[in-house]
């Protein structure tokens, strides 16, 4: 680690661990252990040893986590005890499919809004949320106290839209748009790339029987990964 | 390590090297350390040398990795030498909407069909994709030697949807849908949750200044990560 910075893979891993815990609450238990967590939800119990320690030490000695205590801790380290107010730029296919995305309705984000700038979709409603003209975002940005914009325009004009929302004081963008974009340092952008998820079944089915197990090397470097992982 | 799995952490993130590596091999580069590529990509060298150690041992002492060499030892550890045909269920806002993914259209995967059970929508087409009926499913399935699914319709479908495709013989369904789904063990099956990258957003809208190095514990700590990484 040349950098102090937590990178977004551990950042998602956070959430996932989460949702795990969220779903541990659910069932009534108490505690876990890293070992427990890890075997229960197909994680790796290293790896969530260290992610934790980034932020402090979560852990007792003989009896593993407070699932509660954790679950509110990992909470306030997302910033998730607060709402976050989401536009949608771009009402097309994917923009409005976001919109809907049920998925949303259960987490502290809400879509305060979609943006476009084709004159026939303005002021048409999709799934309770108002289309709105991208070029009075700024100002609906301020009083509706929107701080995540989420890019769904074609590829050709993300960069534009992206510095548009960055100009109105947004800080934090998704961009579906798959392109490489450029933006300010004070600005967090997270590029989300469909394909990699469609790579990742690839690799699966590359595997003979559809294992996962079977590109692995020879036992004795086997044995230094398990090294690598226990320290 | 107690498991020989391969997590979709790791297959993941050898998607994202890939990518890094394509770059690269366009800027004309011939090697790169795993340092160099961290640096460059913001990355983890640890993590890459781990991940890679996996699959066999591709740097070379002083040189680092010839990166032509490494991206195309990645597309195939990742399948990705060979075409996959995508069916996308549900051909609502969602499903379409990924039907014309343009980020698909640069990758090995093309959509074959899209599938829904309305009438009305059966036999259009979206971005040059044909709607089929689910019923035919299987037929079509064979016919077209679909190997991917893409579930994309209400949550309370998509189980349902999950076991017809299996039985159609797909092993491979990436869920939009946000619920958890059961599955036989020989399907691999990968919920694509957007709240994820929503949460990671938030935790850094949650830093001091917008940073992300504010969440750190002490020295101390920090450097018992350094060594823990450097191993």
């Amino acid at each position: 680690m040349k950098s102090e910075k937590i990178s977004e893979l551990t950042t998602n891993r956070l959430s996932v661990y989460l949702r795990c815990l969220n779903d541990l609450v659910t069932e009534g238990a108490k505690t876990v252990s890293s070992d427990g967590l890890a075997k229960r939800f197909h994680l790796n119990s290293a790896q969530i040893r260290k992610d934790l320690a980034y932020f402090g030490e979560f852990g007792v000695r003989g009896v593993g986590y407070y699932i509660e205590n954790l679950r509110d801790q990992l909470t306030k380290i997302l910033g998730l005890e607060k709402e976050h107010r989401v536009a949608i730029i771009g009402a097309g296919r994917l923009g409005t499919a976001l919109a809907d995305y049920y998925g949303f309705t259960q987490t502290n984000f809400s879509v305060a809004g979609l943006f476009d700038a084709d004159s026939k979709k303005i002021g048409q409603t999709i799934g309770g949320v108002e289309i709105f003209d991208i070029k009075n975002f700024a100002d609906i940005a301020k009083r509706d106290k929107i701080d995540v914009a989420v890019i769904a325009v074609p590829a050709p004009f993300a960069q534009n839209v992206l510095e548009q929302v960055a100009e109105a004081g947004i800080k934090a963008v998704m961009n579906f748009a798959p392109t490489p974009l450029r933006v300010e340092n004070d600005v967090k952008l997270k590029t989300v790339d469909l394909t990699i998820s469609l790579e990742s079944l690839s690799y699966f089915l590359a595997q003979p029987n559809g294992s996962n197990s079977k590109n692995l090397k020879s036992n004795s470097n086997r044995r230094r990964i398990k090294q690598v992982e226990k320290v």
